[in-house]
């Protein structure tokens, strides 16, 4: 059977390059790792990583925590995380931790205790104060991507600034009559979603717009802002004439709801969004562009700093979301600009 | 510092029993584990997971290969697997394979050969030959779900079926110009697409409508379908009368574009689709329902079998789909049942 001497000596390299190239410690080339491989594979060589981690006292692998993976921001930062892994020959461990359920529970009082991770990222997982402690007391460094907490480092947008400029955006359209949707349907108010709707509750204060202000809950999903959406449209007395969605999926549910009412988007309504959601182009929704793959991505680079660097603080990197200006909003009442966008305007030689 | 007979003790069972229980190996009942977890977490007793898996030569953890994990099939059938997991006691390592990257080489090169897992579930992956072999060599046992294979067990629909009924639905309600949206838009045509398109011409042939045939194809995304429904949507004299969408996705894609060209579904157009996707009640799609979360739970037993029975033979799961009627299908020209769905009917007192 084929050692790593011969391995190293296939691939022109030095024995400790082999070995770090195939177990992801320490530093080596991308092509210097594929070169290594290649000759592992040539070889049939397979370090038993087992005798690895017991050697080095690292799994070579990073914990991933998070709520769902069936959410477009979830699996879009889970894609981030995987990519950087992979780049750096890392495995990743998958916990995925529903709030209030038995399968979260085990995963803080059993899978976590086993810490089979050199590194754990903690994605929105909004953690109780014990579940908190419980993975401060693994000592092993956590980064979040989207958290309330200091006692970790953190990756995230920067939210408030995310509703505030959407807020703006619609004053400086004209409009006063401004609705925020979504969130706080159910007892789980997330961290995120209050945030967002203070960033709406300060712009429209300062816009002496107080008297305005007006909440309306729904999940935050799609359908769930669209069900709430056709519950606010289809009452002419309480409709707005704008309203910003907690996120895309929501704004997009809201969209879809005035369709089907035959309200028309933006004349009749405007819609202000946060995401910049894989679905914001086909619905021309006007949003705050956030990228969570991006953040993945940094979480893994900043995880990676504080495995070399165990004296490292915890620290915060906040990105800053921008406006992308689609045709989802306008003027209030600006049938002009309407017919410029909305495609029934579009003549129809058949039917 | 504890060991496992302190654990065992105060968790009342036998030292045997308390080290399944906490290394996933071998049978322990929910209430028995989470029992020994309780006690171990009291007592900060947990188990160096690297020298129970050179004890036992199993690793207690599952690979998952898929080439996406932000769609929805893809991301249900994660959540599926992972509570099959948590409920083992068993981790759950992902490996993010998409078609044609470096990384993909990288996870079959280096990181599937270095076995850290007991066994391996491929989602959706369509492997190479190369690719295959590979996996087959690793001597691990393998559980496809979705596959063209017969070298793995596999776990699937029978997706001929999934099209057959909703092009017999189509044809029921009168049509003759019927037309299969998506796939195909790339060099690659992915085998569950095909086989859904093959469903179709079968069914369309059998009925005598073989000069009716007519692929359109699109990206398989909800934008994607989108795109191609505006384009042929657009001019009249290509428009069909229904259309069967390689799956809702895209058969959502379609309605949105009928609505913005102001075709009416389903008065005009009839569309159908395959999954019965989570956006599938808010378009009142009609579809055949499909439950991928289904798919990664038996998928995980089926290799629990083979981990426990290294003899028993590649195995076939194939689920049939049922058609679930909403409102998005009609007899062509069928203004009456429009007038019943469409929402613009209703009286707007406002605006």
């Amino acid at each position: 059977m084929a050692g790593i001497a011969d391995v190293a000596r296939l691939a022109g390299v030095s024995k400790s390059t082999a070995s770090r190239a195939l177990t992801g410690s320490g530093y080596v080339s991308e092509r210097t790792r594929d070169r290594v491989a290649e000759a592992a594979a040539t070889l049939g060589y397979v370090p038993s990583t087992s005798a690895v981690s017991l050697a080095t006292g690292r799994t070579q692998t990073v914990g991933v925590v998070m709520p769902y993976v069936n959410r477009w921001f979830f699996a879009e930062v889970l894609e981030g995380i995987q990519h950087a892994l992979l780049e750096r020959g890392l495995d990743l461990a998958l916990y995925d931790a529903k709030p209030g359920t038995a399968g979260r529970r085990r995963i803080f009082e059993h899978f976590l205790a086993r810490k089979r991770f050199d590194g754990l990222i903690a994605v929105g997982l909004e953690p109780e104060d014990e579940e908190l402690e419980r993975m401060l007391a693994l000592e092993r460094p956590v980064v979040s991507v989207v958290a309330a907490t200091s006692a970790t480092s953190v990756v995230s947008i920067d939210d408030g600034h995310a509703a505030r400029r959407a807020t703006e955006h619609l004053i400086d359209l004209g409009h006063r009559d401004i609705v925020f949707l979504g969130g706080g349907s159910t007892a789980h108010w997330a961290h995120v979603d209050r945030r967002r709707m203070s960033g709406y509750i300060e712009t429209m204060t300062d816009a002496a717009l107080a008297d305005h202000v007006r909440h309306v809950p729904s999940d935050v999903t799609c359908p769930g802002g669209y069900a709430a959406a056709v519950d606010l449209l289809g009452d002419a007395r309480r409709r707005p004439s704008a309203i910003v969605g907690v996120c895309d999926e929501v704004a997009i549910g809201a969209i879809i709801a005035a369709r089907r009412l035959g309200i028309r988007v933006p004349s009749e309504l405007s819609v202000v969004g946060i995401d910049d959601h894989e679905y914001a182009e086909m619905f021309s929704l006007t949003t705050l562009r956030q990228v969570p793959r991006e953040q993945g991505t940094a979480a893994v680079a900043l995880l990676e700093r504080h495995l070399s660097d165990p004296t490292l603080p915890p620290t915060e990197v906040r990105l800053k979301p921008t406006l992308v200006m689609r045709t989802s909003t306008a003027h209030p009442d600006s049938l002009e600009s309407a017919m410029a966008v909305d495609m029934r305007a579009t003549p129809r030689s058949g039917a």
